[in-house]
């Protein structure tokens, strides 16, 4: 086995605890090895730190995988890791029958991610290091889970940098790829070949759950509505009408169909529109509302691009802060890991007093318990849901 | 009325929302008045910023209470402010009949507290300036709420640096202090006249419940257990056995019936005990447990007690990461709102590392939402609940 040795220095962040190694900290390799290949990972002084692959088409030239010193990276391996995250996940993980089972790095198998969503499993392996151990993985996963069957969602952009080809299709069955989900006792379609990501914002799950009590007898606005999960979740919990925007025109044709199979067809109106937009003219046309919901997609996904996307959060909250009265409620999301926590509330607060409002913070939310986080890793959080009475 | 004006230089954090303004930061006061009157503030420029009280006696010479002009602080005001804090609960809160229904700043009634427990309320007039409208206040409630009696818990030595007296009493009514409230289908025993703070530690309602799942089957440690309340969350949801400690045996007395009163008498055991101690003998004692909580009282309550502070919230971190398998669950708490949240983490980084563990951040939590934040304010943010899975 190749051993990577780390440039001497600053405690390196992977001796804290963070599953990263780039190519420019580290001071020599011995032995040989091919791309995907496990390596072992030293100090500068040679000292074990932990096994994992390697990739140098990549900037993150080793993910580790273990810290155990003489743990093999072998089916055995990958059996335990995986028998942990579903285990995790029967202990926070209630009331639904779709959530992600395997959360890359957090769940120390750095690139892999499983979702579950019925009877079927969504798969991706973002890393060579990963992708070289699919067909194990599948094989685990279909003796843990016995699902109906697995959908590859190997079409992410993120691949080509590790030098891996785009893909999607089946790896267990044929089946019709939308399928039905049930989760806190609604019910949605999910489309696991052609929806974003793997096809359902699993992530947002338990902040849906906060609009419970905000939404009652309320006015509802849902910026970014998709296919209206939020939507259906504020009529369930009482609102009186909920209004939908998104430009997506297949995304709101899923989310009439969703609003329809709850029962909440004559609460729900969705529009094709751009937000922006749609928030401007309803200021002129005086429309209010008392449950304003932005959940954009990533407006950034560069450290570079922060700027122009703080304007873009900092405008729709403020437009969105017009439009509510004194008292009104504004959950507010970002899931660009690059706008930070702190930031954002700072682009709030700016939002704010440009429209001479204040802000009661009522919740400081995260991405849901079957995306956990580690401590060490800042880059495994990256949802933001602030929920916000304004004044 | 009086007029405070501000002192030229950066904005002012009262202009983003804040409603403090120290003595430090005002540059002349015209006209007469009476600490724990109403004074206007208006900016350099001699611009309305808001009304508020004054108290030179205070190093917080004024709280607003409004940003409207000609707003009068009055009945018909306090009344608007009760209603509008009464009608948000009516919306976050659920499954109790107890919570706090003012929660002072964050209300827009600075200093004022109150708590309901069931028929009873408990009130604190924190400053001069809202000490002043007691009577008004306590008519309003008894309208508003209607409740079987109202206690003052006016003991807490803040009020001495407003040259207020240290009491407490009956406001409405003479009944036994000690009162059962029923909160998530529990009930726990409260000492309104003789508890901590108001008498239960009703910022921590939502938090209990995040036991839900890691409860499940495990033996669970309960450090600084006060009158048991997550030692009875986690009996509830299914732990095999509960020890709790704390170093008040009137504490663990209550703790005792409390367990008793929800049917746990055989699943929770107290014992009396230096939480630093105990954790170190049960390290040596090859105790190990599957859940732990620390819940300890402010180790600070200043920044200059910080570092010491630290030390102490590391060792308890430490030898209880040291008492959990892989994989077991760490529910741990500071209520300093010197201790940020950024640094609290870090102190728990620092602690794993030294034991060579690694933290999986399950949940970030805050107080409870009846306690909400001014985003504008970062004192009203005072708890952090960091749910861990150590590894």
């Amino acid at each position: 086995m190749a051993v990577v040795k780390l440039t001497r220095g600053q405690p390196h962040r992977v001796l804290h605890g963070h599953p990263w190694v780039y190519g420019t900290e580290v001071s020599d390799i011995h032995g040989h090895f091919n791309p995907g290949d496990v390596v072992e990972v030293v100090d500068h002084r040679g000292r074990f730190v932990g096994r994992g692959y390697i990739n140098p088409a990549s900037q993150i030239l080793v993910r580790l995988l273990t810290r155990e010193q003489g743990e093999k990276i072998d089916r055995a391996f990958f059996h335990r890791r995986l028998t942990a995250a579903l285990d995790y996940r029967r202990r926070v993980v209630r009331d639904t029958n779709a959530c992600r089972l395997v959360y890359a790095e957090a769940d120390f198998l750095p690139a892999l991610i499983v979702d579950r969503f019925g009877d079927y499993l969504s798969v991706q392996t973002l890393a060579l290091g990963m992708d070289v151990h699919k067909q194990t993985l599948v094989d685990l996963l279909d003796e843990l889970v016995e699902p109906a069957g697995i959908y590859e969602r190997n079409d992410v952009p993120v691949r080509e940098l590790e030098g891996l080809p785009l893909k999607t299709g089946f790896l267990k069955g044929h089946f019709n790829p939308v399928v039905e989900i049930e989760e806190n006792g609604l019910k949605f379609l999910v489309d696991l070949a052609g929806g974003q990501k793997t096809g359902y914002f699993l992530d947002q799950r338990e902040n849906r759950l906060a609009l419970q009590g905000l939404a009652e007898g309320a006015r509802v606005l849902d910026c970014f509505c998709h296919t209206g999960t939020f939507s259906v979740y504020a009529a369930r919990f009482g609102a009186r009408k909920v209004l939908g925007i998104d430009v997506s025109a297949d995304a709101l044709e899923m989310a009439g169909e969703n609003a329809a199979r709850n029962g909440f067809r004559s609460v729900c109106t969705f529009r094709e529109g751009n937000v922006f937009d749609e928030l401007r003219a309803m200021d002129r046309a005086g429309e209010r509302f008392d449950l304003i919901i932005l959940d954009p997609p990533a407006f950034t996904k560069s450290r570079e691009a922060l700027e122009g996307a703080a304007r873009g959060y900092k405008e729709i909250n403020l437009r969105a802060m017009k439009l509510l009265p004194p008292g009104g409620f504004l959950v507010t999301c970002s899931c660009s890991y690059h706008m930070t926590e702190d930031f954002f509330l700072q682009v709030l607060l700016d939002a704010a007093r440009d429209v001479g409002r204040q802000l009661r913070l009522v919740e400081l939310r995260r991405q849901a318990r079957d995306h956990p986080m580690l401590l060490a890793s800042p880059e495994t959080y990256y949802l933001k849901c602030v929920v916000l009475q304004v004044w």
